[in-house]
């Protein structure tokens, strides 16, 4: 069992209901990655149903989570022979945290059928080992231990907030997969998909707490053993909100997800910014 | 009331029990348009809560609708004073249909927050008269009735499967209103994202039914009155699925929807298309 097969495992607890725990160590200050608790959530709504993958799954992030026991809720919408799906909450202290409505479907039965059509293009990254990590300070406590849990390495030219820099595209690419060397599974994916940097920090935009209202993650194969690249663009702030697109590739160069959330735009003067091409 | 407005009216029935009508028309060969049935669930999630937009909008579709009775049973998960969310179930014959998770908002108050940043660009479309029009024939009943509904204006270089030629790559855009001239306005862009011809059968693949899975659409304003255009692309078709981009811009350039749909790919040969870029 991997570390994050762990840290998202859940145990039945009658009808319909999972007890889980939001483990240490998974937080940005203090607060437990959307990602990570939607890949719990997920796998507690996975036990509910008879396939072994996600693919469509949509989260709306109702109040913060916190590390500790956590109780999900699953109700089977649908059973199917291609494709079931679930709903679910996540429940912290007798509130829902987050609501989950998932597809689920068996992804390796689908991977004979033919590829009919295909425009996608994996980012063009320089090698892992140039592209510069961050790792955790014990002693400072900041950046947080959830740098270790995802090894997270940023193209160097899509890194210009961390060097004061700003670009003219809120765009930020890199390499990813678990801290512990495991290889990711559709699971993770879920995960990987809430795990660089916001996008609009090169823009100019914060750095600053860019709250996830919605998250919905499309997984569309089982990941190859290996590095994922990922690259993650934000088109529109305004009104207050913001949208944030995301697409994963496995080590075989295919596309395994699509991700949009939505999000709540840090509030900021528009003079700093304003890259209006319309 | 526009006929819109009419056809996805409920009436509260009990706490948090909507009957509605499912019309006639609003149907492709006798299953209602997905996106129409998913305004009038929405409709019913926003008398639920306290807030007049939908902003975030996901819907799983776990089985077909047909015209006649429905009812929508709602549950509002979170209250709030910028973002409320509400989870619900279409429900026929006692099976629910389509399951939503809505987030709601005001954006009328978020109009004067200012756009910090927009790399959106409107298609460059020809004016809709000279974009081709399909017209309900009551003689055959086919096209059906739902093409008055919705008046779609076809880019006539994105409409090549019409002609029986195939492009390079699934895309297609137009010109979107309803039928008896109403202006848009957020409730109805969720019908707009669902209302054109899939972008695949411009690469080859189809005309075939293409069942959704999964709809999620992010109002980002409400639209000006007039004509709205929209794009809807495809980049990848394998596994048997299919994702669908989509875009919707108001009379004012704006972005106003952005839409992602996962769906059912038809199964076919992959000797008949088979644009791989990777």
């Amino acid at each position: 069992m991997t570390r994050f097969d762990d840290a998202t495992a859940s145990e039945p607890e009658g009808e319909g209901r999972w007890r889980a725990e939001i483990r240490e160590g998974w937080d940005i200050g203090g607060v437990p990655n959307g990602g990570y608790v939607l890949a719990l959530a997920t796998r507690a709504l996975l036990g509910t149903a008879g396939k072994p993958d996600p693919v469509s799954v949509t989260a709306h992030y109702l109040r913060p989570t916190r590390p500790g026991p956590a109780t999900v809720e699953a109700t089977l919408l649908k059973p199917g022979r291609t494709v079931e799906t679930v709903y679910g909450t996540l429940v912290q202290d007798g509130e829902p945290r987050l609501a989950v409505l998932a597809s689920l479907a068996d992804l390796g039965a689908a991977e004979h059928l033919p590829v009919l059509h295909d425009r996608t293009r994996p980012p063009d990254l320089p090698p892992p080992e140039r592209c510069p990590r961050v790792v955790h300070d014990p002693g400072t406590g900041f950046p947080p231990p959830f740098v270790d849990r995802i090894e997270v390495r940023t193209d160097p030219a899509l890194a210009a907030f961390t060097r004061g820099e700003v670009l003219d595209r809120a765009e930020i690419a890199g390499w990813l997969r678990h801290g512990d060397g495991a290889g990711p599974d559709p699971l993770s994916l879920l995960m990987f998909a809430d795990a660089m940097a916001p996008p609009i920090f090169n823009v100019g935009i914060g750095p600053a707490w860019v709250p996830t209202l919605e998250l919905t993650v499309h997984v569309r194969r089982r990941p190859r053993p290996g590095w994922l690249r990922a690259r993650f663009t934000t088109r529109l702030v305004a009104g207050g909100f913001l949208e944030e697109d995301g697409e994963i590739w496995d080590s075989g160069d295919r596309l395994v997800a699509q991700s949009r959330q939505l999000a709540l735009a840090p509030r900021q003067d528009s003079s700093a910014t304003g890259n209006r091409s319309v």
